[in-house]
């Protein structure tokens, strides 16, 4: 059948230095076997301005090498005829556009096979686009519509779901084709292949036991082009979000039982987005070369004192499977470094003991490196230290390479003569791959909407949380020497060298200690203050402290917990960064509990488990959930859920006196399920009761005034500035009040700490 | 007051060597202070025949380089007039002592401070001697008996347990001072002292995150002396179960907040024992030098075909705690190896991405080694690589090593210049070192016998199940080369050369697959059989395969597992080596379970968590207890347990059929908790019921045939020789009956496979 191909932005860059050459080569290889085709290049210029320009560039296609010069001449003369402008402004363009392609058909008898729309435009004009290529320019039925995006597909989560949604409105799922050119440069494109085919080798080390970790790395010598856009996006949005994530998962997916299965493929990439622990800041390091301030100043007619944040380098990604549990995932670009090269670095343990040869082979590093191109190798290729294992040749388009140009190149710490070689026979433009597989419609080699969406929904709350910090300057080239040198530091990661910029006499303010943090009174107690992050950090080490000293007087510790939104910052926290909080030996009790199934989300025990209990290591014996379902229906008085709660605790804990428990105040000054109104007379000498809520879901169960009042601390905290109005009447209240049921707690032997971040406390 | 020391056994050995000169050297210090002494030499012969003996170990002794000549005349001649030679064999002996000390005391008008034994003899002595000095020769009150042991205490748990308690009827616990004199080196006495003052570097370090490996070496150069006694011992009881555990312990145990505290540090040196994980053959690898088996044959006067399995050189271990999870601990020694040499070197991960320098010192690699002695440096030190932090000196004793006689020489793979070095001023013997905290009563620097069982606990599994394993024979000295590495696989570890002793035209029989299985038929279904260890594999395997496959079908496995004593090797095989099992989307079901409560060791839910949960992190709602406890109170009818799980099932599982059922069979016929004379259709449609068992505790509750034979796979697993009876008869009756349970498993649309190992199936 015939085959209409529409260049949108058929004059610009991209097309001229790669979209062109890719559909010329897709036209030598479909010809002869029988399809037809016609070539539009499409923009918003007339066709009189553009025309000479198209012609310009067609003009300078090549063939490839295994085409005979005389052949070459017929195909180019053929595709320039079945190739021409068409200016595509206006829906009547389209309209036209339209027309005259089943004009053609007609006049020359044919069948349409289908019509493929390649966007190489801003991606501010996709909607209406599809909108048009939907309401006037769809082939007739039977044949197919592609249409062919480029990122940027959204700069975050909300952007890049509206943009879907828009699309969506016009286009079906399989008909879009999001591009992501690194998943068509050939060592990317077979990262599955080769680990389906050596399986057997890969399958006992591709774990935790035996990965120390993988590095993705894009270098670039450049700098920024196109800093008007840059400067919008940067670093992460540019190359992390996309071509180092979807690196990242292939080489992490489970793989498919069968390769050209797409939606099993597809179900396996989306399970590891799942399964990432998420990002904060502290996974994150950020530079900026030092020549880029002044570029922006320039190029975008700032003044001087106009201040970019945006980054030019940057990551780190764990894993929450046991599979790679605590393995690192570093994604790592940057523009002005030393070399341009690309690669991931597959590193294995060091996992031999040598007892009396330390100089043995098998004692050096173990790595596969699927080595994109550029560098010192200067060729795409897979590289296997030879002290794992042989390979399998890819496939016949693969070939080992034994013989070294250059055998003192070393690549990644090893001589080339250290590693497996193979490399693809002929090297082929990502382009000219990914338009053959848009041809074949083959899916999987494009990004599909519920893989972006949850790489930016992995993404965005690290560029949210980055925005205002500002990135480490670095000179550029090999000046940079170890300055970007970085340090993994269990989940978090730093630049390893401290670099002075500022002198502390040009510090504002001063610092508590370590935490940055406050010390100060609240309604007589002591109060903690600081910017949320570092509050956090404050409260949590108060709490593994506490626990330590609970556990080396009694052997136990009992941490009473609340729900709601506050302490999920905290359970972060804890989960990832408190590796030696002695988990084994502490209870996990509940403050309230709303009147849910456990395991739906609306449960405090849910995000509990979701946020920290699912990540760290605690006999399940010392999990405490509070019995809100009995006899399969939910806080039913005569199912006698509050006495068996009361019950429990009473076993488990001395005196039932808590070490610590964690609360939060709501806007109403509600503690717990303690809402307005209640008083602790109401509930006599119970620990445990039931209460109704004034928001849904109504009914809860709760520790009473009674039960927090016997603990040794209470730790109370408030975060965010919504809370602002609430600490302000909350300073004000002296005497304990039904209003304010915050007021009533008062440990009869025990202390209060409140932990209230800036913004709730200042406002 | 007034000190008598009895060496027992003083013209020994040991006591030549070491124990009179650190006796002598105990002698000058206190002597200076006020205390006098009498020394015994005692021994089995009669005095005129050792005296002299004695008199000639006396003449050589030295003394410490600070005391002049002139002082250590006169000192060792006073030495000599309070020692003396004294025969103990009899009773009359040893009241004859106790007779004289008192007659000698009354004459000086002296004080009795104390009485002190050391126990130079053999073990099996012991006990008799012991009882002696506690029925006639114990000091009177408000004197102190201190009585020192030295090793072996036993071979394994049990026989240290038995000399344990045999002790314990002549001696108090605060009374016995067991020898280590690994405790006694001065870097070995000294590591939790360095983990204290550098607590602020390596608190953050000293965890999973940070920890690559530890490895605890000590190599010798000699070949065995004394064959007798080590043929019955080897390399484990001598030196791994005792010093190499030892400083295992005090690299890895929480730090007392008081180091002088016994007590705290004896329960945190305790904890480690209980969260080793267990060894297994596959964290073993053994080997024995090329002419020891000769050496046995001539010394202990045996034949030619004779051999000896008793290993030379040995181990992996594997700490359960959040903290240290998944850090390999080597413990390695040998006799007739390339260098003589003993260390403790705690490698951290390499934790640096360098960016563009590789040469940078932080990429190098980072570690401490605490250096016992010999080898390259031929000194005690504690050594801390220049990348990671300059610690402090641990105390005035210590000094810092700037200047290095030979500055090539390199420690573990790096030059000495990358290290800060830290050796005593002076180097004490061991033994000296030890005599003075004995008199010091110092009980931390000894071994409890909490501690000494603990140890034993750990190490008597592994030996039990190495008794019939050949060790790889190597030739002694430089010519191991590499033969002796060792590959860390996960958890377990192996050689990492495979050497091929025997070829395959030698081999008997047949093996049908790696797992070295064979399959079969019985009672016609499917059989597998083999030894207990492959049989476990093979079944871990097919049920990790079982989850695979449901999970891709349908997202879960439900998994159903059986109590009692055949399926903890299950358990720990699929808790240690399946580190890709797909657990969070496994649900884990109970066949059956005592009316006990859920965290007593009797529960068969208790010991399924100990075993396996507590190893593996599954979501908490994907674990499924019988509901056995309800409302405070057991089984009972009314509480409606069994309607209760019948609900749960319905709800999670896919048409109730489990994809995995796992059962065991007793001697009996019985499965699950269904015993002889119960039929299906007692139960009607009932998923789950309460049951009477014949034995205790006699309330169950368990599955019923109903549920089990709607599962897609069950597997019925029989261990041991002690079912060989039942195998027999199983195999014998054709037609359902109640006298044997298990002949009504039948799957309605599934399958049974027989799981059986040789002792089972063979007797």
């Amino acid at each position: 059948g015939h085959v209409s191909v529409v260049i949108l932005g058929g004059t610009g860059d991209l097309a001229r230095k790669y979209l062109w050459q890719g559909f010329f080569e897709l036209y030598i290889n479909q010809v002869s076997s029988g399809h037809s085709f016609s070539f539009y290049g499409g923009g918003l210029s007339p066709a009189n301005k553009s025309t000479p320009v198209l012609f310009q560039i067609l003009k300078a296609l090549n063939c490839p090498k295994d085409v005979s010069k005389e052949r070459c001449a017929i195909l180019k003369e053929q595709f320039l005829r079945v190739s021409k402008y068409k200016q595509l402004t206006t829906l009547e363009d389209y309209q036209d556009l339209s027309k005259s392609i089943q004009k053609h058909l007609q006049q020359e008898g044919m069948v349409e096979a289908g019509r493929l729309f390649y966007l190489s435009v801003p991606a501010f004009a996709y909607a209406e686009i599809a909108d048009r290529i939907n309401s006037s320019c769809r082939p007739p039925n039977g044949a197919w519509l592609r249409v062919v995006l480029e990122k940027p597909f959204g700069h975050d989560f909300k952007s890049a779901q509206v943009l879907a949604t828009q699309l969506g409105t016009s286009l079906k799922d399989e008909e879009m084709y999001r591009i992501d050119h690194y998943l068509g440069k050939q060592v990317v494109a077979n990262i599955l292949q080769f680990r389906v085919q050596n399986k057997k080798h890969l399958d006992p080390m591709w774990n935790k036991y035996f990965l120390e970790r993988v590095e993705i790395v894009l270098k670039e010598t450049l700098d920024v082009k196109r800093i008007a856009f840059y400067d919008q996006y940067g670093v992460i949005r540019d190359v992390l979000q996309n071509h180092l994530t979807e690196v990242m998962t292939l080489l992490t997916m489970r793989l498919p039982q069968n390769l050209s299965n797409s939606q099993e493929a597809l179900t396996n990439k989306l399970n590891i987005f799942t399964s990432l622990l998420p990002l904060s800041k502290n996974q994150a390091v950020i530079g900026q070369y030092q020549s880029y301030q002044r570029e922006v100043q320039q190029e975008l007619n700032k003044t001087k004192d106009h201040v970019s944040l945006t980054p030019t380098f940057a990551v780190l990604a764990h894993i929450d499977e046991s599979q790679y549990e605590d393995v690192p995932i570093l994604m790592i670009s940057g523009k002005q470094l030393d070399e341009r090269v690309g690669y991931a670095r597959v590193l294995f343990k060091d996992n031999v003991f040598c007892l009396q040869n330390q100089n043995s082979v098998h004692c050096k590093p173990k790595q596969i490196i699927f080595y994109f191109g550029h560098g010192n190798l200067n060729y795409p290729a897979i590289l296997v230290s030879k002290n794992l294992f042989k390979p399998s040749v890819i496939d016949s388009d693969w070939k080992e390479v034994t013989e070294h140009k250059d055998k003192n190149v070393t690549v990644l710490g090893l001589p080339i003569s250290d590693y497996y070689v193979q490399t693809p026979k002929v090297q082929k433009e990502s382009y000219t791959e990914l338009i053959s597989r848009i041809f074949a419609g083959q899916q999987n080699c494009f990004v599909s909407t519920e893989n972006l969406l949850a790489s930016w929904d992995f993404w965005t709350p690290l560029l949210t949380s980055i925005t205002n910090t500002f990135p480490r300057i670095y000179p550029g080239g090999a000046a940079n020497n170890d300055m970007l040198d970085i340090l993994l530091k269990g989940r978090d990661l730093s630049y390893i060298n401290e670099v002075v910029l500022i002198g502390d006499n040009q510090m504002g303010g001063q610092t508590a200690n370590h935490f940055q943090v406050m010390q100060g009174k609240f309604r007589n107690d002591e109060m903690v203050s600081g910017w949320t992050e570092e509050l956090i950090e404050k409260l949590a080490s108060d709490i593994e402290e506490a626990a330590e000293k609970a556990i080396l007087e009694g052997g136990v510790f009992h941490l009473a917990l609340s729900g709601g939104a506050s302490p999920l910052a905290l359970f972060h926290r804890l989960a990832l960064h408190h590796f030696a909080f002695p988990w084994r030996d502490t209870h996990i009790w509940m403050v309230d509990e709303r009147c849910v199934p456990l395991n739906e989300p609306e449960s405090n025990f849910y995000s509990l488990h979701d946020n920290l209990l699912q990540h760290v290591k605690m006999p399940y014996y010392n999990i405490h959930p509070m019995p809100v379902q009995l006899n399969q229906r939910l806080c039913v008085e005569e199912d006698k859920g509050t006495w068996l709660y009361e019950e429990e605790i009473k076993k488990f804990v001395n005196a039932s006196r808590f070490h610590f428990v964690l609360l939060g105040v709501g806007y109403d000054g509600h503690i717990a399920s303690l809402f307005p109104g209640v008083k602790p007379e109401h509930h006599g000498k119970n620990l445990v009761v039931f209460t109704e809520s004034p928001v849904k879901p109504h009914q809860r169960m709760s520790l009473t005034f009674n039960a927090i009042n016997q603990a040794q601390k209470v730790g109370i905290l408030i975060i965010g500035k919504y809370k602002h109005e609430a600490v302000i009447q909350m300073s004000r209240v002296k005497e304990e009040t039904a209003q304010w049921p915050v007021t009533w707690v008062k440990p009869d032997n025990g202390n209060v700490l409140w932990y209230i971040d800036y913004e709730a406390l200042l406002g």
